[in-house]
C-alpha cells in the first residue's frame, strides 16, 4: 500500500558439498527475501567453477519461470539477489548478480547497500582506463576487488583489501570459482547472517529466507567479518572486526524486515510489538478499538491494544490477488487507487474512536487517504499512531528515504501534520525509545531521525548515481 | 494456505444510462471477488445490443490484459464471473459468463450456485435435440430460459418461468439486449446484494466489491426475487419471493465471503469475531497466546483472545508474493511446501502454550503440518480451536465439500482427529452456536454440518457433472 | 504480401488404431495447411470417448505451445481447424473445431467453406428453441445433425439427413465417440482428400498435409460422399454423390492451396504454370525479363517465361522473418509499409522492360505500390499479367471475395485499371482458359469471375452473418 | 532448412539531425538484417548524451515489442545488432550493442566479424586489471578504445589507435555521446556500407537494409577506413586504408547476404546466378528440369538454367509460417523434420531427370535427405550441383565454417561426397571461377576454399572463446 520507501536489496548464497539443488535454494530464498526488492531479481550458479547467471526485471517468480531455472541449471554452489532501485537507474542493466570475468577466473557477486565513497572511487577507476557496465556502486565494488587480486594470494585477500578503500553500507555475497564469501561492512548497516542445512552453508539478509529453506540458523555475520567457505570447510577474516562501532540500521526493525525475521539477536516481530507498547506509554488516548495499516502497521497495532488495554481489531481488508500486470484505474483518483486494494470493516470502526498504527509516514498522502477510508466507514475518531519518529534526513546507506524536500517533517509541525492527514490527534514515536526496541540498545544507525550518521555522508551525494547526461567527451 | 473448501464462484453486473466504464467497474469488481473463485474469469459488455465477451483460465489481473480488456471495448451494461471449478471439468470450457444467440437476440449469464435436478433437465433438454457446448449446469438454466422464452413476452417472464422447473442454489446475473437482471433463487442459499453509484445500478455477490468501485449499498436481493434494470429504471418480480424458507450458507460466514462484506445485514467479521468468542465459551484452556492461521483465522482469532483474555499474538507470516507462475519445490514434502508460504514467528509462539485458531478442518493434512510448524518453532502446547463444527455431510449447492470418504470428520472422532493433526487439544464450534454468528438467528443452510438440507440433494449425484466416459452412441 | 482475399479454412482428421500421437499428427497436418487460415486455430482429441479440446486466435505454432499440447493429451483419433473468418466476426468464439455435447454423447466438427441456407435454418431452429454460442455457420450444420440424430439409427445416418437439409459449401471432418467422420458436400466446392499411414486413416483439405506427416495419398473424397472410419474400417456412403454437378472453386488452383498439391487428379502448381503460359498466349509481349509476385505469381511467372522465352528473373526478395508481433510502422505510407517486407532486386528490373505476373487483382492498391517498386528500382517497362479472370461477382462458397463495391473489375474498364496501378499494359486470364487449368476440363465453380454459381445463392446475403445488432427482444 | 553456415552479425547505425524515429530506423533495418544472425538482437539510442539499451535473445519481432520500443525511447541517433553466435557463447550476455561508461562519457558498440589476435590482448588486458563481462571478442574491442581514448583527443583518434593493435575481421558501428563512427577493417572482410535519408546519416552491413527504410545507397565503406558523423557533418579518417589488400568475404556473396544487397559494387543476386551459369558450364548434364533448395539455392538454379537451357521449375515448397516458438517433432527422424517445412512439388519433378542447384555442403546430411524427397517424389536422376568449392578450411574472419573434422569435403573424396548424398553426379564450382562472380575479379578472401588467408589465423584458435572451465584461482 505505500511504496514510499524501499530497502534496496536482499542477498542469498549456498554452498553445497551435499548435492542440494543450489539453483532451487535460491529460488525460494530470493522468494523469502522479495520484501526486500522487487524490481529485479537474478540467481548465478557456480558449475565447476563455470558460472550461469540468469536475471530480469520483474518479481522471482515472473522472471525464474521453469525455462529461465532449466536455463541455469544447476551445480554446488550459487548466489541470488532481489533489488529495488529507485526511479531512473536502468533496472535492467542495474540486475544483480553481476558476473564477471578476470584474469584469475570468474566472479559474481550480490549487494545489500550503498557506497559512500563510491563517486571518488568510480574516477579514480576511470582514470586508470576501467570501464563501467552498469550505474550502480556495485560495480565499483568488483573493480576494487579485481584490482587487488592481481597483487593478492587469494581471491579472500583480495576482498579485504577492498575493504580497506571502500566505504558505507554493503553486505556482501560472492563467488568465485571455488569460493563462496560473505562480507559485512564494518559498522553492520545491513543484515546479513548464516545457517546451515546438512552439510551445505547457506547466507542470507535475513533469517526467513533461511527458515524458508529448511535451513538452520548459526549467526550473524559481524560488521567488518569475511566468511569464506570451500571445500575445506568455512573460516572467518576477522581482520576488519571492530574497528568501527556496530550502526546497524534500526529501521530495518520498524519496516524493511521481515517479522519472522531475528537481526543480531533480537526479533523483528517484538521489535515492533515493542514499538506500539511505547507508543501506547507515550501517546496514550481514549479509544474504543486499536487497527493497524497492513501490513506493516500490525505487528505495532497489536502492542498498542495490549498495553493500552483497547481491545485489537482488525479493520482493513488488503486484496492479496495483486500482480504485475494490475490495470490501475486511469480515470480514479489516488483514493480509488487505494480503495480497491484496501477496504476498512464497517463493523469494526462504526461510530467508534479508532487507534490508528502505522510505520511511518513519508509524504503523508497515503495516510490521509486512510484516515479518510476510516471516517467514510464510520469512524467517530482518528488517532494516528506511527511507530517510529518523523524522517528529518535522507539515508546514505541502502534505502532511498531521500532528500528534505520530499519529507513531510522536515517541512511541517506535528500539528501540521496531524491536519494535513486530517487525524484528531497524531503520536510518532521518540527517538529515545526507538533505541530499546530491541534487546541491546546501542549500535544503531538513526540518522534518517537524527541527522547523526556514523561515517561522512557521500560528498558530492547528486552526483552519486553516476548517471550524467552530456559529456565532456567529443569536444 | 489451505485450498480445501472452494467456493464456486463470484458474479457482478453493472448497468450504466450515465457513461460509467462498465468494463472496468466489472475488472475491479471481480477483483474484489476473486476470492470467490481463483480459476476462470469473464466479462460480457453489451455495447447496443451487441455483447463482447472474454474469457479465460486465471486470475483476473491475468486474464483481463490491456488487450483483453481494449478487445471487450465498453457499452452501457456488463456482467462479469470468476470461478472455481472441481478438479477436471475442463476450466476453459465452462467460464463464465455464457453468450448465447437465440431467436429473440442475444443473451449473456453469469452463475454462482448449484442445481440439485440439472441432471434431468438437461436429459429431457437433449431428448429435444438441445445441444450442450459446456459441462456445467449453468447451461441448462439458459435453456431453460430460452425454450421459456418462444412463448414469454418478456426476458424477465421467461427468467420466471425458469425459477419454476430450476431447483437448487442460484444467485445469477442476466443481460439480454436491453436489460440487466439479478436473480437469487428461492432459498437465498449464495449471497446476492444491489447498490447505486450515480444513476447506475451494480449487482455483486458480496457488498466488498460494491465498496471497490465506489457505489453504495443498497439491499440484498430478497431469495426468490427478480430485479429487472432497464431504461425505465429498477423493478422487482416478487412472484417467488417466499415460498421457500430462506435457507442462506452459513459457511459464508465462516469461510468464504469476505470478511469486510456485509450479507444479508450481517458483517461476516463480526460473525467470524462471534465464532472466536463462542469458541473460547465452549473450549476454553489456560494458554498464554492466541494465534490465528493466515487468512481466514484471524478474525476468529481476534475473537477469542477478547472473551478468554488470553493476548493475541501474531504467529505466522504468510508470503505475499505467491504468483500463479511459482515453482512448487518438487522435491520437497508437503511440509516444506507449506513452510515456504508460511512461516511462524518464534518469538511469539516459543516457550508458549498456544491456542491456534482456524476456521475448518477437512483432510486434516495441513491442520497436522501447521500444528508441527508452532511446535518446531517451540510452541509448549498447542490447542486448536476450530470456528465451526465438523463437516459430515456434503454440500449440493456451490461448495466443494465432498463425499464422506474425504472429510476426516466422517471418518474419525474427534480424539482421532486430535491425534491426528498432533494437537494438544481439539475443540470445534457447536451446531447450536453456528446459528446465532449473525444478527439474524435463523434461516440458514448448515446441511454440511448437519445433514439437514433445505430442498432434497439430486438424485444422483453421482451424475451431476455431466462428465460421462464412453457414450452409448455409434454401436 | 497480399491479404485481399481469404480462404476460410483449413480442416485434417486422423483415425489410429496404432497408436501414432494424433495430436502431433494435427499439428503438423495444420501447419501444413496453415496458408488456408491465420486466424484461429484448434485441435480436439478423441480420448477413449472423452474429447479435449483446444482452439485460441494465433497461428497454430503460435496457440500450440508444449503447455496446450499437453492439455489436449492424446487418443486415438483427433480433428483439427485453421480458420480465416471476415473481420469483425468474433475470432476468438468462432475457433473451431466445435465441441457439443447431446443426448448420445459428444461430438467435434471441423468445417471448410459456406453455406448458403444457413440463416433460414438457423432461424427455423432458433424459432425451435435453439441456443446458438456462436456467428458462425458451422454451428447450424451440428444443430441439424444433433436433431437428426435424435431419430438415427447412427451418427452417419444423421449426417446424412443433414446433407438433405443444407446448402452450399462444406468439407467436413466430424468426430463422435468412436467414429471418425469426412464429408464433402454434393458440389465438392471445397477440396477435401484422405491418406493413410500405417493403419491410420487420415483426411486433410489438401494432400500437402498427407506430405508432411509422411501420409500417402489414396484418394479425393467425392463429391456428396461420406466416409466413415472406425474400429470396423473404412466404408463410404455414397447416397448423396453424383446428384449435383461437380463444382470445385477453380481460385483453388490460382490462388487458394498450395502448389505442392494435388486436388481432384490435377497438381496445383501445373495449373498456375499453364495459367502463365495461357497468359503469355493471349497477352504476348515483348519484354526482358519476366518476374513473380512472391510467393503466390511466381509459379506463373514461370509459366510465361517457359512459354513466352522471355528469362525468368527474380524480381524481388520477401522478407520471411515476419511475425505476429511485427510493428507496422505507423507513420509510413502504405508504400514503406510493403517496402520493409518486399525488395525489389535492381540488378535484375534496372534498364529492363518487365513482366510482373501476379495472381489476382481485387482492390488494385497493393499492384500500383508494386508496379512503383519497380519503376524506382530502374524498371524500363512493367507489363502486368494476372493469372485469372477480373473478379466480377461476389463468392458465396467459402471465400471472402466479396460484394462489387470492393471489386475494383466491378467499377473500371480494363484500361482504367492498368492506369490505376500505373502498368505500361494489363491483361487478365481468359475464362474461357480458366476452365482449361486443369486436367479435366470441367465441373468448375467460376462464379466470382461470371456469376453462373452452380447452386442459388443465400436469399438475403447481408444477413448471413447472423450479426444482428439491436434485438426486438425487450420491448 | 540449412542451419549449418552462420554469418555472425549485422550492424546498422543511424545519426537524425532531422528529427526521423532512429529507434524505429534501426527496428526495420535489423529486420532487414535478421538473415546475418537471429540468435539476439539489441538497439541503443542515444538521448541527448544518455544511451538507453535494450537487447535480448530473439528475432528482431520477438524481441521488441512496443513495450521494449517504448522502454529504449528515441534521440538523434541510434546502432543496432543481430546476432549468431556460436552454441554455447552464453546469447543472453553477449547480446549486442555493448554500452560502457568511462572517464569520457559513454560509448556503444556494434560489431561484425571475428578478431585473430583477441585472446592476446584480452590476457594483456586482464594482467592490467581489466574486468570482461562478456566471452565475446567485441569486449576486447572496446576496452582497446576507452584505453586509448584516456591519452587520446577524441573518440576518433582512440579508435584510430584501437586499429593498430586489433587484428581481425570487424565491421563497426560505434555511439559516443556526440557521435556516430562506422569502421572496417584493414582488409575489408564483413561488408559495411553508408546511404542517406534527408539529412541523416545510415550505416548498415548490406545496402538491403538502407532500401528498408527508404534511404539512398552513397558508398561502401573503404578497408581500414573510420567515418565520424557529428553536428559538423560526415568526415573520414582514412589513414589505416590501403595498407592491406582488400579481401572481402566471397562467401557473403554465394550464401550470406540478401540478394537484393550490392556490396562493394556487385549486386549479390547478379553473383549467384552468374555461379550457376559457370557451372552449367563446368559440369553441364542431360537433364529435364533445374531446380533450386529454397531460399539460397534459387538464384544460382535460375543462372544454370538459363545458361544450360533446361527449364528451370519450383522443385520445392517451403512452409513460410515456422516461428520460434514451433514444436519439432520429438519422434521423428531427420528427414520427417526436413519434410514438414520443405515438400518438393511431384508434378515438377516426378519422372525427371533433375538438377538440384545448392549453395553449398557443409556435413552432407541435409543434402542427403533433399536428395531422397526428390526421389520419393518421382524424380528419376538427381544431379547435385553446388553454387561454391567444396569448404576445406576453416574461417576465422567471422563465420563458423568450423574445423576440419566437421566439413564432408575435408575426409570425402568428390565420388564419396555424391555416394553419401545418393546423387547421380555432383559438381563444385571451382576456385578459378568463385573469384569471377562479381564485377572486379580481385580482391577476396577464399581462404575456407584454399586455405590461403589474407592475414594470419589465431594462435591458439581453440582458446579463442574466452571460456575457460576450471580456473587456477583460489587454490
Amino acid at each position: 500500500m505505500k511504496n514510499e520507501i524501499h530497502e534496496e536489496c536482499g542477498v542469498f548464497g549456498i554452498y553445497s558439498p551435499d548435492g542440494i539443488d543450489v539453483a532451487s535454494a535460491c529460488y525460494y530464498g530470493l522468494y523469502a527475501l522479495q520484501h526486500r526488492g522487487q524490481e529485479s531479481c537474478g540467481i548465478a550458479v557456480n558449475d565447476k567453477g563455470v558460472i550461469h547467471c540468469y536475471k530480469n526485471v520483474g518479481l522471482v517468480n515472473e522472471v525464474f519461470t521453469k525455462e529461465a531455472m532449466s536455463e541455469i541449471g544447476t551445480g554446488c554452489m550459487a548466489i541470488a539477489h532481489a533489488r529495488y532501485g529507485t526511479a531512473g537507474t536502468y533496472p535492467r542493466r542495474n540486475a544483480q548478480p553481476l558476473v564477471v570475468n578476470h584474469i584469475k577466473g570468474t566472479m559474481a557477486l550480490a549487494h545489500n547497500g550503498a557506497l559512500t565513497n563510491a563517486t571518488e572511487l568510480r574516477e579514480k577507476l576511470e582514470l586508470g582506463g576501467s570501464i563501467f557496465h552498469t550505474t550502480s556502486d556495485t560495480e565499483v565494488i568488483t573493480h576494487e576487488i579485481i584490482q587487488a587480486r592481481l597483487t593478492s594470494a587469494s581471491i579472500e585477500e583480495a576482498v579485504s583489501r577492498m575493504m580497506d578503500v571502500v566505504e558505507g553500507a554493503y553486505s556482501l555475497v560472492i563467488m568465485s570459482p571455488k569460493k563462496l564469501i560473505a562480507v559485512r561492512d564494518k559498522y553492520g548497516f545491513r543484515p546479513l547472517c548464516m545457517g546451515t542445512i546438512g552439510q551445505s552453508t547457506v547466507f542470507a539478509s535475513e533469517s526467513c529466507a533461511l527458515d524458508s529453506i529448511g535451513a538452520t540458523f548459526v549467526r550473524d555475520i559481524k560488521p567488518g567479518e569475511i566468511v569464506i567457505v570451500d571445500k575445506n570447510g568455512v573460516r572467518s577474516d576477522e581482520s576488519h572486526v571492530g574497528i568501527r562501532p556496530k550502526s546497524s540500521c534500526v529501521f530495518e526493525y520498524i519496516y524493511f524486515a521481515r517479522p519472522d525475521s531475528v537481526i543480531d539477536g533480537s526479533s523483528v516481530h517484538i521489535a515492533r510489538q515493542r514499538a506500539g507498547s511505547f507508543l501506547a506509554l507515550e501517546h496514550p488516548v481514549h479509544a474504543d478499538v486499536v487497527v493497524g495499516v497492513p501490513d506493516s502497521g500490525i505487528d505495532a497495532a497489536v502492542g498498542y491494544a495490549r498495553q493500552s488495554g483497547i481491545p485489537y481489531g482488525i479493520g482493513f481488508i488488503k486484496n492479496k490477488y495483486i500482480g504485475r500486470t494490475f490495470i490501475q484505474p486511469v480515470q480514479a483518483d489516488r483514493e480509488d487507487k487505494v480503495r480497491i486494494k484496501l477496504n476498512p470493516v464497517s463493523a469494526v470502526v462504526s461510530g467508534k474512536r479508532v487507534v490508528l498504527v502505522d510505520d511511518s509516514i513519508v509524504r503523508g498522502t497515503t495516510s490521509a487517504i486512510i484516515v479518510k477510508l476510516l471516517r467514510d466507514a464510520g469512524a467517530a475518531e482518528v488517532h494516528v499512531r506511527i511507530s517510529c519518529p518523523p524522517f528529518t534526513h535522507p539515508c546514505y546507506f541502502g534505502t532511498d528515504i531521500d532528500s528534505c524536500d520530499r519529507l513531510i517533517a522536515c517541512r511541517h509541525t506535528l500539528d501540521e501534520i496531524r491536519d494535513i492527514i486530517g487525524a484528531d490527534s497524531l503520536g510518532f514515536l521518540s527517538c529515545e525509545n526507538v533505541r530499546h526496541l530491541c534487546d541491546n540498545t546501542t549500535g544503531f544507525c538513526d540518522g534518517c531521525f537524527t541527522g547523526d550518521y556514523p561515517c561522512p555522508p557521500p560528498e558530492h551525494p547528486e552526483k552519486n548515481r553516476f548517471e550524467r547526461k552530456i559529456m565532456e567527451d567529443d569536444i
